[in-house]
């Protein structure tokens, strides 16, 4: 495979790529992080990690950036994008930082604005913004998580008294996992199934209130801390029981459904489902937000690692010529820079999302692909972050596993973005479900029968909806004429390998799920059954959505040079991807086991071309020093002070760098 | 696929399987963890678990077991498989002792005893024995792990004052990571570059002591903490420099390489090389522990993790009929199931190493193999932790994130099990070198280009060498006739899979690697290019080997209901395995398309036959209810008190059971 040798570009014209549109953002977070406290926060206790985030989530407040995505109508900034960019440049510093301001300001604060109305914007809005208000999102319950449409908390109107009275059944259905909720929030918004005018309405929100000005829990609220978790020790997450709490008429959040004084029930969507599901589609900020924070937790770990194994040597090489660099490795090549490769592409397809969210102006219809989207990059992003810290971690030998190198933290802080903010495997099967039916309407009312009879009937073949550089893509695609003579790095065979896939997957999948419409059949069974299929169609998805959108910011990237790296960083991502999916390309009859022999082979080379490269590709995030932290990626190793220094300084003979450091 | 359905086996028939051999020591163990302080130590500060840890570690010497794998010459009980049992079982409760006990006794104890001489034995053995010596086993430098040879500490002998010099000639050099070093411990057993008679000798191993009774660093010695690690913050690592300390020439351990008083060198072993790695063959036991406890952890994991499976529900069925329990969702099954009947695998080819090594008497060439064996078992098992344990946590939402539930601790401790002990990757390419060249003596004293010729020469072709239950399997395996055709549950077809796999593997590798020797050829460049390679003939051997075992153990099995399970747990183990190397199986033509996709398809019918039997199968680790602490496994979650008790106890209704605790 005759590649030509690619040229280096400066670090600085890839940061300029990869900060894009939100460029000032990000500039502006980088100066701001190196007055933060250190993000190696293990040496704290509990309660001081929460005291030193609460410090700094004051400091946040003070800096005037959590307002930029509030509506301008109060106080706001209206920038939505800019909003979604911060809290990604949130996340390289403490996690405890970025969930405690997700919470304040996008769960919290998120919900007042998109679920109330002009009476909870003007009278809370100014002080969730300033954080005269920490407030609580109590959705989750002990028995039920990712299945909200079910939680068991009440809210009962009692039109005697103009009040809801909000009530925990049972313990199952206390609030739980609760953000702010141990220590600091005064507040919640409290999803509970509504009951007015002596009738089920389903999921509401409202506002209710917990802790008086000392902090006490107020009469008829019970908090109980949740105590020490794996990570993000600096949030204080509880579980609340509410008895008979009785809070006024106008603390329901009434955009999408109200109750009149006298009880009569209101809403603007007719159907429970609908409005349920309306309700929740105001989630998708959290959910980019956590995609974003885990892209630049991966980054961070994968800056430490590789500049470690650009300084750690291990092993002599046969040939002589000293000890060998760990990235010099085939091994450790294939352990890091596919990862790293796959971050860059994350990173575009964030970017495009964000954007895409920013600029609204979508139907109804593109509302739902875009939650869709949101979920479905939310899975991908926050597995490749666990997979990926975890792999840097090991890269690391037992450097990786000191607390002081930071990688401990950053698995484990990362660790529960993949179940929380939507389970991956729920948020997958949501993405499948939105392909199937084409963000049909009426879909969420649809139960499986009601769907399997929707395929049945309406689905006649995937159409491939492309979501970035569509007359690109196209060109490219229609370009390879012979999928088994293209080149390995041909990105139209590429774009058009994965497009293949998904609607193979999508199609037989339909095929086996309109089953369950017909008479006799279980509908759980048969679903259930396809359950593996329905993972694997969302994950083509979300893969070849990620795709298009690398391919679209090469397109549009001005400096050739960078365009070039990045292309090649785009075939390793291409080529990796294909490998650990092997055997669904063989199995299908798309590849050659010779093609696949080639694959492999690929990356191995594409490996050895991007090692030159590995250096700049981390220092392109520009993640600075102070963040980075760990002494092993800042050279700290060899400068460290040793503790026998006076001997050395009294005039003995000192070898400052260590044979391995020197040879070769 | 028609399998007949599994009858239900008691949890007890299944634990004395698993038990096997050294079943008393496991069962007086599980009487002895109960007394233990719980294996939950994360509200603990570092300085307190170090205490905790040091305590039970004084009651587990005063208990008798660990002298129990000492020679009963010097007070121990000759027993290695039950000590190297009784280390597994250990892996239960809080692995901060587990690898506390297996830095005293193990690595320090195990050192002096396999390197020094009867001076040692009789001077030290009854104080490590009782923990009256604390001691480290300091090999690892900052700047050598994995390349132990080239550590850089010496010990110059000094023939004039009959003594050695120990000495850190730089910072990379300091040793590191050392258990035992940063607090507790009073001597190590210090890996350095002898310098004898005015010539290098290779890596010996000496006596250094490192505190003063009142526990200050003895002069020369210059100790700094390691701090907070990812886990296993009950042991305290630090980091030892040494300045020209002295030490008695009777501090040598004289095993394989003694200095007489006038500097004279002399072994009982030519060749540097050789002498070194057996040596480093006396790791064998710590790797075997680490295997071990890797194991134990991941079934605590499991237990936990099919608990809350089986008791947690979410979503309601579409036909109605309640909400579905975790466990009864494919997608769960397939993250949960194929992990345990792995887990189950490696349980038995554990126990198989174990008798091995316990019955001994094997020559020199099965010396290398068992060791060998040992270094592929402990990667395969360790990962096998690494992965199994992160799904549980996964498996388990936000309630496996929180510390109580044990899964970040679990995860955490044994996070460092892929790089201690001997990295992982490395071990890999260890096993692939004995493969390669049949375990042959100077096999070590090879370079890489004496090793292609070595190969050129002399290998033929790889000859499968089974280690277990060598008539059975040979008779299963000749059984098959035509691959194809075979069912996919036979298992005579699944061990010639495994067999014919390893052979072309090794076979093709051997091609490969031969070209290093010739002229012109850079041997590090054509190894490093087939590293990828290498360590998949590892691990296919490893994968090989454990099925043998597993099969072996089946075999055993008196009881038919017992070995009917073990049975299809085994099918499990092997099709999602089978499962998961599909693009190797299909890229070389040794299963059809057609086959692949039922082997999936097999897949997903053993869980759903497995999953009635999930419970049974994790009850049968037999792990007391004190040690897996868990509340979410210990239906704690449901009885757990009410803080809004007296409400209900007076008079006022309760539900105590949740809707979908109670419902189909």
């Amino acid at each position: 495979m005759p590649v030509p040798a690619i040229d280096p570009v400066a670090a600085g014209v890839l940061t300029e790529v990869l900060d894009g549109r939100w460029a000032h953002i990000r500039r502006e977070a980088r100066l701001r992080m190196a007055a933060l406290p250190s993000p190696a926060t293990h040496d704290l206790s509990t309660e001081q990690h929460r005291e030193q985030v609460l410090a700094e989530l004051h400091e946040l407040a003070k800096s005037g950036y959590p307002r930029i995505g509030f509506p301008t109508s109060h106080g706001g900034g209206g920038d939505v994008g800019g909003s979604l960019t911060s809290f990604e440049m949130l996340g390289f510093g403490d996690l405890s930082l970025m969930v405690k301001a997700g919470v304040q300001w996008g769960l919290f604060g998120g919900a007042v604005e998109a679920l109330g109305t002009g009476r909870h914007l003007d009278r809370y809005l100014p002080e969730i913004i300033d954080l005269g208000l920490p407030g609580c999102f109590a959705m989750t319950e002990t028995g039920h998580g990712s299945d909200v449409q079910h939680v068991r908390t009440t809210a009962t109107y009692d039109p005697d008294s103009r009040e809801f009275v909000v009530n925990t059944p049972d313990v199952s259905a206390r609030k739980d996992y609760i953000g702010n909720a141990a220590r600091d929030g005064r507040i919640a918004v409290v999803f509970a199934q509504l009951d007015a005018g002596g009738a089920e309405r389903g999921v509401h929100a409202l506002l209710v209130p917990l802790r008086d000005d000392e902090g006490k829990p107020l009469p008829g609220i019970t908090i109980e801390d949740c105590g020490r978790k794996a990570g993000l020790n600096g949030v204080d997450n509880g579980r609340v029981w509410f008895d008979q709490v009785r809070v006024p008429r106008e603390a329901l959040l009434n955009r999408y459904g109200d109750v009149a004084e006298d009880g009569t029930y209101s809403s603007p969507i007719e159907s429970d489902s609908r409005r349920f599901f309306t309700m929740l589609g105001t989630l998708i900020r959290g959910r980019i937000s956590v995609a974003g924070a885990a892209g630049s937790a991966t980054k961070s770990a994968l800056t430490i690692a590789v500049r470690y194994a650009l300084d750690r040597r291990q092993f002599r090489a046969p040939d002589g010529g000293g000890e060998v660099l760990l990235l010099d490795y085939l091994a450790h090549q294939r352990k890091l820079l596919p990862a790293l490769a796959t971050t860059y592409a994350l990173h575009f397809a964030q970017a495009e999302l964000v954007a895409t969210l920013h600029d609204g102006d979508i139907d109804e219809r593109g509302q739902r692909e875009l939650e869709s989207r949101a979920a479905g990059i939310k899975a991908a992003a926050t597995w490749h972050a666990t997979r990926a810290i975890q792999t840097c971690r090991e890269a690391c030998g037992g450097a990786g596993y000191l607390a002081e190198n930071r990688l401990p933290q950053l698995k484990a802080d990362t660790d529960v973005f993949t179940t929380f903010e939507g389970d991956n495997t729920v948020l997958y099967q949501l993405v499948a479900k939105g392909l199937l039916t084409g963000y049909q309407q009426d879909l969420h009312e649809l139960g499986s029968v009601g769907m399997a009879r929707f395929i049945a009937d309406q689905f006649v073949g995937t159409v491939i909806e492309r979501t970035a550089a569509r007359s690109l893509i196209e060109r490219l695609v229609s370009a390879v004429t012979r999928d088994e003579d293209a080149d390995l790095l041909d990105r139209g065979w590429h774009l058009r390998l994965f497009e293949d896939r998904e609607k193979h997957v999508l199609d037989t999948l339909a095929r086996r799920l309109r089953r369950a419409g017909e008479p006799g059949e279980s509908a759980f069974e048969v679903f259930n059954a396809a359950q593996d299929h329905v993972l694997r169609a969302a994950r083509v998805h979300v893969e070849r959505i990620v795709l298009e959108a690398f391919v679209a910011a090469i397109d549009r990237c001005a400096d050739p040079g960078a365009a070039a790296l990045l292309g090649r960083v785009c075939d390793l991502h291409v080529l990796s991807s294909v490998e650990s999916d092997l055997d669904w390309f063989l199995g299908h009859g798309r590849i050659s086991t010779s093609r696949a022999k080639a694959v492999t082979g690929a990356v191995n080379d594409l490996c050895r071309d991007l090692r030159p490269h590995a250096g700049i590709l981390v220092e392109a995030f520009a993640i600075p020093d102070a963040v980075i932290a760990a002494p092993i990626a800042l050279g700290a190793e060899r400068d460290r002070q040793d503790p026998r220094r006076e001997r050395h300084q009294a005039g003995l003979p000192r070898k400052e760098d260590s044979d391995s450091a020197t040879a070769s």
